[in-house]
């Protein structure tokens, strides 16, 4: 297996494709959004992403059966632009993969014709909010300005920096005349938040004019958080029921690099 | 050398051939249950795989020789199917490695003709049990449907990951028309678990329908035990020993990342 | 995108071109020097280093616009010596980058004729001093001996090392003919050090004789550690916000490494 | 730059040649007892070996001019045999580069007609002891018995491993028909043991046969530590200066793998 794999199931001929990618990240308010957005849209799957960037694990499904971690390239028609959406289980584990994965992904992206992706995110600010906001950024002060109509915030005190898929796709975009919009929703940060999402795919729908049903999205962010929490437990239990095991209590590499000097 | 090296010694016409990994996992269910297979059957080594993905030390065996890290590949004829057996000293260390020498495996399977490989590893629980249940998961419903016919358990609260080898055989298996099953021994993790190990080799060789004699089973893990503490005590020597060594006592990478700013 | 890519915007010919390197390190001597040249000299522009071994983000200016981040080259005309400058937000992050990255800045000095490099960094002494020393250091003793003239100290007690691209840059350049001199600011090393950028800044330009107006440069160290608090800041708060997150407390790596016997 | 490069000055012609290894490792033992041998018996340097897994720094030397760390390979003219010298400054930091570097060394052996190697090393038993013993293993039962005639102790309770390159190099060796020996002078681990390299060195030169005066030995040893010392020191200061510095405490990456779920 190379480093990272693409299949596609089909090469979709696309109407003025815009893009929307939202990966596993903060408050899970991306992938959230995203996910409502490909089963309310009853979009279809095009390609999927295989990488070794990926922690080395299958899932296991409900019915005992298992399947790679992975990203997935879905395609929905629309009225003036068809839409792509971009999900998955996780994004690379190390800082050179997500460029990697950043660079695979805008490929995929270029070969059906997108010009335009917006990344979804959550933007960690450690408190609580009643109605959480939308914060941007983008590729350009044009698309500032189109997505500061839709309320849309701009960090006025400015500065900062956007981590992992949803910066490295607009970075990546801009060195190929591909341009791009991060939508984040203002959240705790510290757990899965359906109410960010929400506010963030109102804005998005309305930004791609789009009505979408917001009624199922609760229920699922309850789903993942489950399906995320099954994992988790399963992972403390392996990893708790290593910690006394009888060998290389502390990792390999780590005794290494302490022995050669 | 290239950081994984094949060196076959024959290339074995297998009549329609079956996989059985048992590499070191947790409780070194899957190990020991791979191992006293391969004692009992007297399987023939017909390949070797050394990697620089397994740690940087050779092994110095009772005679004073030593002897590269490396994971084995072992053939015994059968009356139906031919066995094939994968054991090994090590898994690869990092995430990214675990991708590829999963890859490479299923590159040396293929080449013999396995269009099925049982994979073998232990679920941590975390409790201590009387007797060790066998649970499974597989890469399609219809193994799911045999296993459980042979008291195989099919975690109904469902999901969950495999992890290492013994899951990414299977994912990787998949995305190449290759079928697998994974079963995993209960145990408590933090032991070398000869019960679970036997306990898992009855259900495999129940659906493999091979009889293998379990007497020595214990004395092995033993002497596996007893070989594990002895690397791991040097070890231990050898990192204390520098703990207070003059120089480097934090490895560098982590004295240079946290240098460049 | 490769690992690491070089986006050229004009070729220029220089006349006996002088290099002057100054990236992120230690108080960020070496950044604000390089940086205030820059300005001052009103230095144009002719190349952009982009590589995935930077920290996987992109910054968001003030204006809510993003970019990658790079190393950047300029060059300015001289009266006998053209100058180069290299400047930029981060250096690799990984021991086996810093060289890469050293061998590609290598590459574009060579190829616009450059045959001595300047490379700048702080000296961090754990002291605070009212006025910084700079300190030297050199690819060959002639060049020890020139700047010993303009007042730089050679370090008598000896030994020790450059970490980085200041160090990098002299020993690739060495083995491949081109010269190279590190002056170093003295420095407490724990703040961003205006005053000891100014001292090496003054020693640095006596060196070249190119005269430069040093009213700007406490200004601009201001703004500098502005910008990166607000970076740290943010980083921060979305490290936090992550911290109790319901998932992977602890880096997948990790526990991977830990998981694998 | 190449990960690994190897720079000949000159391929020497030589008579059965045996090679010595000795880079820096468990208290030093290896390295003390291969650079006496080489000031003793005056060698000639014939390759230098440069590579981005060693950490990325130069040395600056007493009179100010850098180097980039190195490993280098000597030979000198014997009776029976001529000797080959591979000494150093550093051991790759990562597991899979000790591979890729042990890999590069046979090669350079290879090169020049070797076919048998002793590697030098120390064994960290944590206790002071008067006469360091001299612990071997080899890569054949043959050289086994002839080490023991040495007063060679090979390890009866048996078992254990040898890292880094006094280990691959006979693993890996032992992959292409090198044959080899490990050489392990008993040792605290904790300071550098001149002692113990005494000791080796003693039993190493009885073996092939060449007188080596040991008068210097502790004077060299004791240079060394200031040098590593100083090195320390300095690298100390370095490091402290930047715990409180303004950006990034942690190291990005472990911030980044915190941050992807």
């Amino acid at each position: 297996m190379e480093s990272t794999e693409l299949r596609f199931f089909t090469k979709p001929k696309l109407k003025k494709p815009i893009a929307v990618e939202g990966l596993p990240g903060i408050g899970l308010v991306g992938k959230l959004a995203a996910d409502h957005l490909l089963h309310e849209l009853k979009a279809k799957k095009f390609c999927e992403l295989y990488s070794s960037h990926f922690p080395p694990q299958v899932i296991v499904k409900d019915d005992g059966t298992v399947t790679m971690l992975k990203n997935e390239f879905y395609y929905v028609k629309g009225k003036k632009n068809d839409i792509v959406l971009i999900v998955g289980d996780f994004q690379g584990l190390t800082p050179q993969s997500q460029y990697e994965l950043s660079a695979k992904i805008i490929n995929v992206l270029e070969g059906v014709g997108v010009s335009l992706v917006y990344t979804l995110g959550g933007l960690g600010t450690g408190k609580v909010v009643k109605n959480p906001r939308v914060f941007g950024a983008a590729t350009d002060i044009k698309l500032i300005k189109d997505i500061k109509k839709h309320g849309v915030i701009i960090n006025k005190k400015g500065g900062g920096g956007i981590f992992g898929a949803s910066g490295l796709l607009l970075g990546i975009g801009q060195l190929r005349s591909m341009q791009g919009v991060c939508l984040m929703g203002e959240t705790l940060g510290q757990v899965v938040d359906a109410k960010s999402a929400k506010n963030l795919l109102k804005v998005l729908t309305k930004i791609l004019d789009i009505p979408v049903d917001m009624k199922e999205l609760d229920k699922r962010a309850k789903k993942t958080e489950e399906d995320l929490r099954k994992i988790e437990k399963l992972q403390q239990e392996q990893v708790k029921s290593l910690e006394m095991a009888a060998l290389n209590k502390k990792s390999a590499e780590e005794d290494i690099t302490r022995y050669i000097r």
